[in-house]
């Protein structure tokens, strides 16, 4: 049993090594893992030159999220000469959620070891990589013709949610030409005896594309609950909107200046209706 | 699959065809079906001329509430030619509770479908109503010759309940003579090994009758527990007490100046004491 | 069924009967009972002419916690000709967990009844005393020769636990000499494939005492947690250190103006390292 010493670790030397650092603040890092976390256990980080990126999709191919960041903003220094890191979700989120917001935390690889060293305010810990052949392949993001773009804050597609909840475990999201010109866009939840519906006007939402008639999706509920408990309650979401098509909600992560610097994408495949 | 227009609701027809129509703000509302909701998941509502009124029996026919609202102060609108709703209390207090306080939420009966329509903030709830037959009948309230009527904080009665409920199910209610001249009120539970007791002196409550003997009766802890959960915490209670007699308790739903609008009474059957 | 009157208490009487009487507000007598409480159900309370005095060890002798009040500074009244009681801290928890912090709470002792009456704010509680010969002996403190004396705020220890447990199910604690003389203090959880450590050098303790070579113990993480529980989050604690050596942990309870009144120890016997 024995002690090691965090005071010898060194950025540029794991650089020369061609190696990885880099120092990003609690929240940040905590933001960044937060959506895939939500929907798999493990997942393969690309940590290339201009930053993280990552792609997973659930095991019942339903819902697949998409989120890079930037090497420039957030990160505080960054260092990597490529490659991929094989992290469980669950042991990374409970490690960097004991950061306060303010802490740096240093990510460091460890190429020998082929371990991952994180440090934080006198914390050091050492996560062991799974292999990245072992983790499930990153799916294709399909090349999809959406037809209604809507810019949304994120509070009205959470009511819109827990509305439908109380009926039903599927949620009709669309959107419908308005009398004024101006789109109409809904979310329902159809009941065996009782529906609810949320609808957006124009002074309800940013902006709408306007459409010539209706397009509208079936989305199960369960998935779109986890995909909003993992974005930040004041984001605004833009969604791409087809008929019986893959729902898209895109967001970026921010810097202190409101610079996006990590565009994030959630998609979740439509539950085609039968009648 | 299809999504129906709110947009054409409209108050005054209802009217004309003999419906009913109202707006009352969020918490308002919520506040009405609270003490109703503790008791049973199914009530039927009377929609009268002059506002709400209902009153329900709890399945073991121990606990009564009784509650009406008038259509002066707290209503923003009320018209109705009268009738009676079946409604589910589970439903109903859901989704009136995804309102904000402030929001003005408005009923409708649709005549055709039996169906109330709620709205509010963008949002509309389609409920079916239940067959007012087919829910239990309301009780009669007895005419009781009760003792001692005691108006005190809904504070003190919620800390005798806690501590008698460390080692009792039941507790004793009561008021008996002072020295003084002022009542004594007392909340008593006796365990097997150890006591507890609350007493209540001039000092304590707003006012109580002077009486020449004790009065006291045992009620189960439970159903007080129950009550308590459904009354605002900073509600002044008026109790009427007898020896081994029903517990009445009586308070008011206010509105923002603080006028009584909606006389609320919980009536509780006595477990009388076999020594 | 019948009501006691709890107006003619008399603490005089109770001190010239040889009895036990005194008063101390509702944060106080909470925290004097919050360490024994986390580790046993019962307890024997001395209750001297200089105070209260209780030690408890649990029931797999693991850990040993000894407690003292003064009867200077807390209480606000204090008479007893001395005596032990056999507390149930289950239920003295939760009747004074009722009290509101600036409560005065007035404990007498009924001679006759053998019971503890526990009165504040309109509130009497008759609690049964159980026999002190049922309850287990009390342990004797050992003598032990410790290395290396750590002062450090309680939120170090609490993060070095956190962190640990995150891996591991046991805690190394260690002190071993630094570069610059101070001593490093470390607490190290090791896992299967991660570990976690963390760090304090002289700029996160208050103090340590200078050590010529390393002094480390593993301890169980379920019972430092209890220990830790009890502790106020704020608390600045004395540890005692030694190789594969119980762990001493000091602190103090204090008044308003900060004066140490009662001063608390927990003793964890180490887990001996196989390897």
């Amino acid at each position: 049993m024995s002690t090691t010493n965090s005071a010898d670790k060194n950025p540029d030397l794991s650089k020369e090594r061609g190696g990885f650092c880099c120092q990003i603040h609690g929240d940040d890092l905590q933001e960044f893992f937060k959506p895939f976390a939500a929907f798999v256990d493990e997942m393969k980080l690309q940590i290339t030159q201009d930053g993280f990126k990552g792609r997973v999709v659930d095991p019942a191919n339903v819902a697949m999220v998409d989120k890079s960041l930037s090497n420039q903003g957030l990160f505080e220094h960054y260092s990597s000469t490529g490659g991929t890191l094989g992290i469980n979700l669950n042991k990374m989120t409970s490690i960097i959620g004991m950061a306060k917001k303010s802490d740096l935390i240093e990510l460091e690889l460890d190429q020998e070891t082929r371990k991952l060293e994180i440090y934080f305010d006198g914390l050091s810990y050492t996560l062991a990589l799974i292999d990245p052949n072992s983790i499930r392949q990153e799916p294709d993001i399909p090349d999809l013709d959406l037809s209604g773009r809507i810019v949304v804050d994120a509070e009205h597609l959470i009511r819109g949610i827990k509305a439908s909840r109380m009926v039903s475990d599927h949620i009709l999201l669309g959107i419908k030409p308005g009398e004024n010109g101006s789109p109409i866009v809904y979310a329902v939840g159809e009941g065996d005896t009782d529906d609810a519906e949320l609808e957006l006007t124009e002074n309800d939402y940013i902006e709408a594309d306007p459409v010539e008639e209706t397009h509208e999706s079936l989305y199960s509920i369960d998935y779109l609950e986890d995909v909003v408990k993992a974005i930040p309650k004041n984001a605004r979401l833009t969604l791409d909107l087809g008929s019986d098509y893959p729902l898209m909600i895109h967001y970026n992560q921010k810097d202190e200046k409101g610079v996006a610097e990590g565009p994030t994408t959630h998609m979740i495949a439509p539950r085609i209706s039968s009648d």
